[in-house]
C-alpha cells in the first residue's frame, strides 16, 4: 500500500487525460496515505496481481446472520449515530421538533425513520378503522370518508420535499455555530401517495363562493390552517403513504394533507376535516404564529411557498478534512415554486461561483442533489451554494435577506449558508 | 350517516358530470352502508353542517406521545402485519430469501426495512473502516479503495428496481394459490447512490482486452458473477446508499454493485473485488445456477435483463371485496430494458384490455405504478395486467411463456398474473 502511494505520487501527471482524473488520483494518494496500511494476513486472495493481496476478513470465513432478523429491517449497527435530534428541549410535553441528519444522507429521499418531526401536542395513536375525514362547508353534498373509502379511490404518487417554515431560523443573526442537522434538518423528502384533493372536491361539489379551504388535524392541538384553493388544488394530495408504506404516526398516520412547496405547517397531519370557506379563517397558526415580523412593525401573513434554497451537506460543520486533494462537494437544493434549474458553488465565500452538477432526478418541488468538484489545497476556504429555480429566483445572501426582512421574521429563512474550512481541515459554521 | 347513504342512493345519477364521479358515488354508498354507523357522542364539532357531527376521538382530547420515541422511527403499531416473509424455510442456515409485502405498499419505492432479501451464506456484519474494494486484472493500475475513498468521489443517485431472477417461479406450473407477497415479492425499488462503475474504471485504466468484469462479495459465500462490460458500464453503480441512507446490512452494507435491469443475483452485495477479464469466468452462479433449462435439454445462460412484467397488487389474492361498486385497480410494472411505455388491464381474464393510468414518475428500469378504474358488479371476474416497455416488448401470457421455455426454466418467469374474484368478493390466485 505504501508502495502504491509512492508510485502514484511520482506518476500522477503524465498519463491522466483530464483534470478530474488527476484530482481523483490525488484523492487516492491522500486517503491511502492517511489510512492504516493493510495488515499482513496468511489467508489471501491469490489472483489480485500487482497490488497487495486483500485481507480475508472474518465475515468472509463463516456464514452471517439469518434472514428476517428482524422481519422489518433496521439500519446497520455501524450507523447507530444516524438518527433524529432536537436542537433544544421541548417547551412542553408533546411539543417541539426533531431534525433529519442531513450530513449523513445521500441522494434525495429521506428514509421514513429519519423524516423530521414537528408536533404541537405530541403524536396521537389513531386507530385507522375509527378515523374519519369530513369534507363540508360550501359544498353541494358534504361527505364523511373512512380510510377504506379513501383507499378505493384513484391515487397519485409524487416526490415532494417538506420543510418547516422555521427551518434555519438559527441563522438570522449570523452563523450559529451549529451543524447542518440542527440548522437545516427540519427538511425531508418522500414519495407521497394519496388521493388528489381535486378528486375529493369533485365528490362533494364545491360551491363557486368557496375560495379557501380550512384543514384540521385530529391531534390534541387540533391544528388548523386555511389555504387558498386556487393555489393548491392542482397538486395537493390527501396522502396515506410515504416512501411506499403507510404514513408513520409522527408524520400523520393514517392520513395527512400534502401541499407541495408550501410551508410544512400547512401540510396538516392526522387530517380530520376539510371545510370549504370564503376566505382565511384567521386561525391561531396563521395569526399569532407562522407570520413574519418585518422591521417596520408590519407582519407578512399567508406566506406559503418556501423560497428556493440549498445547503452543502458534505463537507459541513463538524466534519474534518483529513487530507488535501479532491473532494466532491455535495448538497441539496429545492424550491417551493417548481423545479431546480441550477446550483452554483463557491469555495471562496461567494467571490466566485461555478455551476454544480445535478446528480439525481430533478422533480417539481422535491429535493435535488448537487455535486461540485473541489481540490482542497490546505488553505482556509469558505464553502457556499446557491440555488436557482425554474422561475429564475436566486437564493439570496444572508445580508440581502436581512436587509429585506430584518432579523425578527423567524420563518422562511433561506439565506446562503457558509461553511468555513480551517487550515487544520476542521469545518465550522462561521 | 344512514340518511346520507339513502339520499345518495336516490340522487346518484342526475348531477354527476361523468362516469367516474358516478362510480365514486357508488363506492361511497357501498362503503358507508357497509361500515358501522358513527356512534352518538356528546362532544361534537359544531360547524359540520348537513352531515352527522364527527365523533371527537380520545386522541384529540389529550396530548400524544413525545418526539423522538424512538429517535430512529418505526412503523405505526396498526401496521404490525406489514413485514418481510419467506415462502419456505431456508435449505441451510443463512441461506434463503424473504419477500416484500407488495400488497401493502403504495407508490413505487420500497422502504429499506421491507426490501427483499436473498442470501447464500447469511448477512455478514462488515466493519466499514476495515472493508476494502480491489479493482484489478486487465487494468493499467490496480487499486484498493477504502469506504472513505469511495465517499470522496463523484456520485450519482438513481431509482432502480431489483428483482431476483427466481421471482414468480412459483407460477411455472400454473396458479400456485399464493398471495402476491409470496409470488412476486422478490422485487423492490430504491433510490441508489454510489460511484459510477465507469468513474472507478477510469481510475484504474481498463485494458482494451477486458470485455467482462468479475464481481465478488465479501460474504461467506464469496458470491461471484461475471458481467459483460459494454452492457453495464453506462449505468452500473458501486452503491453505498439506498433511499437516502447507507445500505442496510442485508442489502450489501457497506457497498454493493447495482446493475440496473439485470437479475438480482448479479448486483453483488458486500462488494469486495472487481476483476477485469477477457470473458465469462463460468462461476458456480452462472453455470449450475442462474441458467434456464429448456425443453430440448439446452440451457439459457447469461440471461441478464429482467423482461417487462407487471402485477396487480390491489386487489390481489387474499383480499376480499366487501361491496360492489368502484375500485381503483392498482399495481406495479417494470422492465429491465428501459422505461415502461404503457400497461393494459383486463377484468375478464384477458379477453378484452384497456389502458391503465401511470400514476407515478416513470423512470428507466424502475417500478412504475399503474391504476385502472373498475366497477365490480358482483359477478366473478379475472383481473390481469400486462406491461409494454419502451422497446415494444409485451409481457406474455403464462401459456405463451411455457410454450417457449417449458416449465423447468426456474428463472425469469414473467407471465401475466391472474387474480380470480369470486362472487363472494374473495380474491384468489387461481
Amino acid at each position: 500500500m505504501q508502495e502504491l502511494s509512492k508510485k502514484k505520487r511520482r506518476g500522477s501527471a503524465p498519463d491522466a487525460p483530464n483534470a478530474r482524473r488527476d484530482a481523483m488520483r490525488k484523492l487516492a494518494v491522500g486517503a491511502l496515505a492517511a489510512g492504516a496500511a493493510l495488515r499482513a494476513h496468511a489467508r489471501t486472495t491469490p489472483d489480485t496481481a500487482s497490488i497487495a493481496p486483500l485481507e480475508v476478513e472474518p465475515w468472509t470465513l463463516a456464514p452471517g446472520a439469518s434472514l428476517l432478523s428482524p422481519p422489518y429491517g433496521v439500519p446497520s449497527s455501524f450507523e447507530a449515530d444516524v438518527f433524529r435530534r432536537s436542537a433544544r428541549a421541548p417547551a412542553m410535553p408533546g411539543s417541539g421538533s426533531s431534525m433529519t441528519p442531513l450530513a449523513d444522507l445521500s441522494g434525495t429521499l429521506t428514509p421514513n425513520g429519519l423524516v423530521y418531526e414537528r408536533h404541537h401536542a405530541g403524536v396521537p395513536a389513531i386507530d385507522p378503522e375509527r378515523h374519519r375525514l369530513a369534507i363540508h362547508g360550501l359544498v353541494r353534498e358534504p361527505r364523511i370518508f373512512s380510510m377504506d373509502d379513501l383507499l378505493r379511490l384513484p391515487s397519485e404518487s409524487r416526490v415532494y420535499f417538506l420543510e418547516c417554515s422555521g427551518n434555519t431560523g438559527t441563522e438570522w443573526n449570523g452563523p450559529s455555530g451549529l451543524p447542518v442537522q440542527l440548522t437545516h434538518g427540519l427538511l425531508s423528502c418522500c414519495e407521497w401517495t394519496g388521493v388528489r384533493l381535486s378528486t375529493l372536491l369533485d365528490e362533494v361539489g364545491v360551491d363557486p363562493s368557496a375560495q379557501w379551504v380550512l384543514a384540521e388535524g385530529a391531534d390534541g392541538a387540533a391544528l388548523t390552517r386555511t389555504l387558498p384553493l386556487e393555489r393548491i388544488v392542482e397538486r395537493a394530495l390527501v396522502a396515506y403513504a410515504q416512501n411506499g408504506e403507510r404514513l408513520r404516526a409522527e408524520n400523520g398516520y393514517p392520513v395527512r394533507l400534502i401541499v407541495p412547496g408550501f410551508e410544512g405547517n400547512t401540510n396538516i397531519k392526522w387530517l380530520r376535516r376539510l371545510k370549504l370557506v370564503r376566505g382565511p379563517e384567521m386561525t391561531r397558526e396563521e395569526t399569532s404564529k407562522y407570520t413574519g415580523l418585518l422591521p417596520d412593525g408590519r407582519a407578512r401573513q399567508f406566506v406559503f411557498e418556501m423560497d428556493a434554497k440549498s445547503v452543502i451537506t458534505r463537507p459541513s460543520a463538524g466534519h474534518r478534512l483529513t487530507a488535501r486533494g479532491y473532494y466532491a462537494i455535495s448538497g441539496y437544493a429545492w424550491s417551493g415554486r417548481g423545479r431546480i434549474r441550477s446550483v452554483d458553488v463557491s469555495t471562496d465565500g461567494g467571490k466566485t461561483w461555478r455551476p454544480a452538477r445535478l446528480t439525481s432526478a430533478v422533480h417539481d418541488r422535491a429535493l435535488t442533489r448537487f455535486e461540485a468538484d473541489w481540490q482542497w489545497d490546505g488553505a482556509p476556504a469558505n464553502l457556499q451554494s446557491r440555488a436557482i429555480d425554474e422561475t429564475g429566483y436566486v437564493q439570496p445572501t444572508h445580508d440581502a435577506l436581512v436587509a429585506a426582512r430584518g432579523v425578527n421574521s423567524q420563518y422562511h429563512y433561506n439565506g446562503i449558508q457558509n461553511w468555513h474550512v480551517e487550515a487544520t481541515g476542521e469545518v465550522r459554521n462561521a
